[in-house]
């Protein structure tokens, strides 16, 4: 941990990218503007290397972004001396492997979820991590989301009371075209899953950050469309799941549903969740990720006008939002990233754990582990236990 | 079939009613309304006779609805020779015997949902009521919410294309309260189940209507609250579901969630409906009933503004709207009774069948058939074929 | 008053309608629907005539709605004895006259607004029913809206605190299309005013019962179609408001402004309003009747959680709503006729006033005053002094 | 305009920003962030001095964003030959003089609204700036919302047809508790107005960009609360407006209503506007910025599913959003001046002008000479003719 000039107490961390493109491009932009955002960062982003396949591409990614080195080989990556943070944007096919090789080398690592391809892929990285002693994330940024942190506290504080239901649904419209191509996110053998990995993670994700652990379920898949353009005039197959759906026993007795789709027209990002207790209840739509509905009758003095409160989520004292702007001014999808990363580099800087607001790689381990059970349940037509 | 003397050619059917409660109530309304709304009316109903257990009750529910004759043995009802349609409001215990004496009796007859208890009395009333001839149907009312039928006629033109999936809650706050006291929807004895037939059967029979058969469903229960007070100062058990969540998978593929709940805070009557297509979507909430969402870019000739329409379904061109107001002036939840018995009426009257619009005793059969199967599925966590 | 036998202590009022299109109906509606749905109705209404023009319709109406008579002559309606109460359903340029010869018969008056087509006429309607004694009424039937007497009380409470705000907007869209039909609507011999006195008296009169009485208005009009088909081929000018917009100054010092327009494309019955007080705020729309959207941070017992509730106005101890359903079962535009013309019954059994719940003719000249003071306003350029 | 090293093609200009508050921070970010959305930026910026008068406070802003130096005295700035843009993110009061100053030292200028604090003020910074013959910028942000983008778009190419109504509020709560304190933005020698200025312009920008020309007003000021806490146990009086509602009359013969209040509790950004022509409507809330709701049924081929479409602002096609995520991915109130800042750069480096998608100069007076008719309406109570 280097330090840095111009401000003497803050230390400095490298940062190796594997991946340049949406994710890339989404953790860069993070690490560029937690670095004046937060007043001061918990340490600054050195952007030390960026790895990825294609030599223009990355050269070009390279000097867009100010990183320092352009990779083809994430090996170097992983080694470089200058890079203490690596960060796994790449696809789900390139997580396990440079993740425990940087682990490996003592490189804190963040990687994006789901974390691996399956649950034996995670539980190494898991275990390549805990044995490394090094910091570990798995980038599940809806957790850092102000709305989903309000719902979270709001949850963890007693004031819904017991928890009955656990509602998500993550609706994504890309692929209701039949015509739409095929792409390494289609391929069981580069991105695991289908739906399930991409949308369903996050989802599954949520149900534990909010709810808790889920003890069974229930699941059916789907595969809509089985054969879709290959690009150079032929077809070729899909072999991973359009669309599941899930019920879910928890722990402490509530009843959950969850349901991912990549089949919804007009369903642009729509992760809707919804929460009942005996108290109250809580309702959230990424789409509008600034504003959280919450019904809490029983902390309101007068009875003649309850109702879900649609409440901005953009006070100053609202998690997260402090260090943006006055009430009102609603942020973007992409702040999650920044909140996440300064939240890593804070576990990094003062020697702990992302867990339990952040989820590390034993949340990203349990995220694959429930997706394989829902698979089972799909395949199988019965009710699976979940054990980690 | 008597002749209205003042309207030569409107014909009278006399009403036998069975229950002065929230059904009774809704449906003399209907009644009432039906017969100056429409012009004219299918037929004028003459109010013959309710029946009830409490003698005083039903006394004051006759005089103040106009209903000639308050009885309180349902048998003097059903062999009224005055009487041509029996309307069971009654509670569910009270579906199968009555109902089925009345069809025997040559009574026309509509009955509450759930039409039986279980699949077998469901059964029984719809061959009791083939084998007499007499028109009937089972209320299931949302098939008579402007918004819904609407919803069936774009997809039943094809105008969503191929459907994917299926999503319906309806979520009620009833029971939240663990203090709430116990009455006979709460014991299968009364009611057969709880918040699958009371509002299960609802979506059941929407899902039908709307995308069509189901083949097999997964599912789980909750009774979250096993003992109630019985208002003597002791408590009693509930022995039925206070709430259920299950998956679908229809003929045409599409994959379907259902789920409903008494626990549900802050959710008065909260009945939302999606259905993804491959051209399209649509999405309704019963609280907003003259409302529908519908996303159809496929009939828009820019392609830069599009996003689902908020539909007032309140123009005259909109099913059953026509005899109400100049749009924008929206009806209320009653209104479906009125469009749901001027189609009984009419059915009677023009010597034909309620379905396929309208649900008959057979859609009243299969929404039974179809809830026994959750609960098969939840109780042996094993996915259950449908056969009717 | 005759007594009713059936039910021997509620006595009958005999009805006089004039008129039988939209608001004709919408009355007797809800005269028929008053008599059951409230137990026991403070008067049983008597439909004993009804009038109009056109032979032929105003008999198919009669038979219709059950009227004993069918009248094309309101003199005799006005002069029958056994009319009690005088219900002027009737277009603007039939208010006056009928109505004070009504009131002068001894007839308890109710009229459809604007009450005058000017304030000097509703000025004379006001004094003719106050010299007869009897029960005046402007039928002002948003007053009669569950969520908008809501409003009042909260407001009333001194829960917003001072008011700083009034804010409304009445927007439909009938006019827009340039070759909409003249209609007596669009003649200031008949109508008066045109969005003015039809959209906006309703806006001013709820302006009145919310925030109080305003003492200086300016404004500006306008007429964007000047000729329109008269639908024999020819065209004709329209000489009224097709949109007016205000600002108005109140007693109180609130801030207010009001707008209606009929060139509003999309909005069909788009009448919104909200007020800002120094504790809270309102909003409100009629499309969604049902509905009041709630802003009491003071009232609630937590802060990190603020936001408008949504409230749904469907409870049982919410004003108007405990003679239907259970929560969430919402009603529709109707039934504010309903709740109005039981008001009015009330007033007259009991020998009170409509008044301040409820608009008489003193609330219905008003609205004409302040009505005149904006077309004053907007013809000057000047503001202009708000004098009774 | 030197050349950067590492992409040899793009330019780079030197910045130099007034103001290290809430807007030299969004200014700040957003010259960091266009660095690298952009691929490539039209310039590189050089974050070469920020000026602010507390020493330590424009210190830590220097460092925090990596300006090369800190200067309290603004003069220092405006003459520095290494910047080339003078960005003024300073109070009102701080406006005209340096602007002037930067102009004539040959520097282009972006200055934030409102422009002057009188018109007068505002044409002699027009004057400077056309005398140079730099770029000038007046931070109308709003106009570089896509989905205001988008209307403005859909408005000019003749989409909604002839505009009837324009109707803006801008609301906010800060002032609505009586002991909110006094601050610069109260008193009209440091801000010239309140509520006008600061929110007001942002609409009456709106209004121009989105309708055109508007040539006379009416309009009505309040000041509800006139002393205010010092801070020092003291109170001292507000000379400015907080709040005021104007009618518009425009050029095209449309009608508009203006209004803007800090006073509307529960409202936090509320910035509403409707626009009502022809062939339809467009309506936005500044709150859910991502979003634009259209009216458009002559733009679909059939007719039975017509409503304002809730539209989600985040397809590639849409403006401005291309350079951002894929579509559902919401952006926030920041990436604004992201856009407006690349549209500055791009005018310099072009040789341009911001005119006509951004504002200039002209536009910031011009908004200055509507906001003094609106003060002059109010105070005279006459409508107030508009001469730029």
């Amino acid at each position: 941990m280097a330090t840095d000039e111009s401000n003497s107490d803050v230390p400095t961390l490298g940062v190796g990218m594997l991946g340049y493109a949406f994710m890339g491009k989404a953790h860069t932009n993070a690490y560029k503007t937690m670095d004046y955002i937060y007043m001061p960062p918990p340490a600054h982003a050195r952007l030390v290397a960026i790895a990825g396949r294609n030599r223009e591409q990355v050269e070009a990614a390279a000097r867009r972004y100010g990183y320092q080195k352009a990779l083809t080989d994430w090996h170097e990556l992983v080694s470089d001396p200058e890079v203490q943070v690596f960060d796994n944007s790449a696809p789900n096919y390139l997580h396990a492997e440079p993740t425990i090789a940087a682990a490996r080398a003592g490189k804190h690592v963040i990687c994006e979820k789901p974390l691996g391809k399956d649950a034996a892929e995670a539980k190494a990285m898991w275990e390549a991590a805990k044995q490394a002693g090094v910091v570990h994330m798995c980038a599940f940024n809806y957790r850092f989301v102000p709305a989903l942190r309000l719902a979270r506290d709001i949850i963890r504080a007693g004031r819904l009371g017991r928890i009955y239901h656990f509602r998500a649904q993550y609706l994504h419209e890309g692929l209701a075209n039949p015509q739409a191509p095929l792409s390494w996110r289609l391929h069981a053998d580069d991105a695991g899953t289908g739906a399930l990995g991409d949308l369903g993670t996050h989802i599954i994700d949520l149900a534990r950050f909010l709810v808790g652990e889920p003890t069974n379920v229930s699941a059916m898949t789907r595969t809509f469309v089985t054969e879709r353009p290959t690009g150079d005039g032929g077809t070729g197959p899909v072999d991973v799941d359009d669309a599941f759906a899930a019920l879910l026993s928890f722990e402490n007795g509530a009843l959950g549903t969850l349901e991912a789709t990549r089949y919804a027209r007009g369903r642009k990002n729509h992760q809707v969740i919804e929460i009942n207790g005996e108290k109250g209840s809580i309702a959230f739509n990424l789409e509008r990720l600034d504003e959280l509905e919450v019904y809490l009758p029983e902390e309101e003095t007068t009875q003649d006008a309850q109702g879900f409160r649609q409440v901005l989520v953009t006070e100053s004292t609202h998690p997260f939002y402090n260090v943006w702007w006055p009430h009102g001014h609603i942020i973007g999808w992409e702040h999650t990233f920044v909140h996440e990363l300064h939240h890593f580099f804070t576990a990094i800087t003062s020697g702990g754990s992302v867990a339990p607001d952040g989820a590390d790689f034993e949340d990203g381990y349990r995220a694959n582990v429930i997706a394989e059970a829902i698979l089972a349940a799909a395949h199988t037509g019965q009710q699976v236990a979940i054990a980690y």
